[in-house]
């Protein structure tokens, strides 16, 4: 685990950490020379937790925001306690049978790039995805770039580790859900695939699209179609279409 | 212009250029040792047009790919007489008055991130936009990760680059055009809102939205809507999400 995980910087970052794992932070540091709404919307609720509060100059909280490896800080700092967020190892099925509604279950097959994860992770967080599943071996952990590009949803997505992903949809059929994989070579688009119901969406790695171990276990395979020359789309935004696809079918 | 301007890398481009601008292409040079469908085809295609082709071996097209400034090639770079692609400087209405259908055209208002302009560009082309428009200043131009990114776009998609964005929205007006601007807080929700018609979609910058200016020149004003903890989505993702849902109301 990098340095960087004891601080987390930006608004977006310290609201979540805020919302989800106040008990583990420690202090929140801000720049003293700003002075706007949504900083003090921040600090009041970081005062309601009893949490201390310090105001720096800008030298200070920009020299903190290097050692967390991040280029900026809008004005704020978070020091934690120990780390919070990132991905589970177990609970999954528990995880779901818990929540009420039918689930939406983002998995990415292989995704390498920490900053298409990063966004991946945010786009699930803003769609309301129930969890995202992503495979141990072969993808892109938790870094301090996935954190920052996922604008705080590491700290507030469910988001889980599986060994053995072809035996995870498995247990995700078992469990009632349908599982939908994204193809170009789909024989349906997106948008005739009926996404309201508990559904898993699989999404492939870059360049690779989805392994043929994957494949087999989806229950239908759509496309995204597309008009122009270019052959496919960057999977972090193909992963924002197709989760407000489901959103839009579910509103 | 950077030196990688006579060198594309990489199959997407390629495939990109030639049916674009056959004439432009000097040479093509491919791996020697690399011998698959994907690759003959587009051999094939440089042959019908005449162009010399160059089997070399991997140093040689590794040396190639990072003179113009890029990490991978796919087995296979092309070599350019002068520069294509990128954006132009006028033309806009007589290109819009040229097509057949309704335009859908895709605004930037002043994204700074290559890595967001290329996404945003892949993803304009394809969704079939009839064009792409940036404002020359404050934004970013074409560069070497905007055309990487752009997985062939910049060579395909109709870019404008436009002085006065604000006068452009005006123009775009005048020619029959609904401008329809992105913003968390529109009063519709995006699947609320027709992009069937002749429209324009304005997408703010990175942080900051739509600048006043240009939200004033919009007809309406709509969110996508967001159930997590964060706050916005990654503003490629964002184009990709709303570009998609003109694509499927079009359908």
């Amino acid at each position: 685990m990098s340095k960087s995980a004891a601080l987390l910087g930006g608004l977006h970052s310290a609201r979540a950490v805020l919302a989800s794992h106040p008990e583990a932070i420690l202090s929140v540091v801000h720049l003293d020379t700003r002075d706007d709404a949504r900083l003090q919307a921040v600090l009041d609720e970081a005062s309601r937790h009893g949490i201390a509060i310090e105001a720096v100059r800008r030298v200070v909280l920009d020299r903190l925001a290097a050692q967390a490896g991040l280029d900026s800080h809008q004005g704020i700092m978070v020091r934690l306690r120990h780390e919070v967020g990132g991905p589970r190892r177990e609970g999954l099925l528990a995880h779901l049978a818990a929540l009420e509604g039918a689930p939406l279950v983002l998995v990415l097959d292989e995704v390498q790039d920490p900053h298409n994860l990063g966004a991946c992770l945010r786009s699930a967080d803003a769609a309301g995805v129930t969890a995202v599943i992503t495979p141990r071996d072969n993808s892109v952990g938790l870094t301090a770039t996935v954190r920052k590009v996922s604008a705080g949803a590491t700290e507030t997505v469910a988001w889980f580790q599986v060994v053995n992903l072809a035996r995870c949809l498995d247990e995700l059929k078992a469990a009632g859900l349908w599982i939908h994989g994204a193809a170009g070579e789909g024989e349906q688009t997106l948008y005739r695939t009926d996404l309201r119901g508990p559904t898993a969406l699989v999404m492939g790695a870059e360049g690779r699209g989805l392994r043929q171990l994957t494949r087999k276990r989806c229950d239908s395979v759509f496309r995204i179609p597309m008009s122009g020359q270019v052959e496919s789309l960057n999977v972090s935004v193909a992963t924002g279409v197709v989760l407000f696809e489901a959103v839009r079918q579910r509103l």
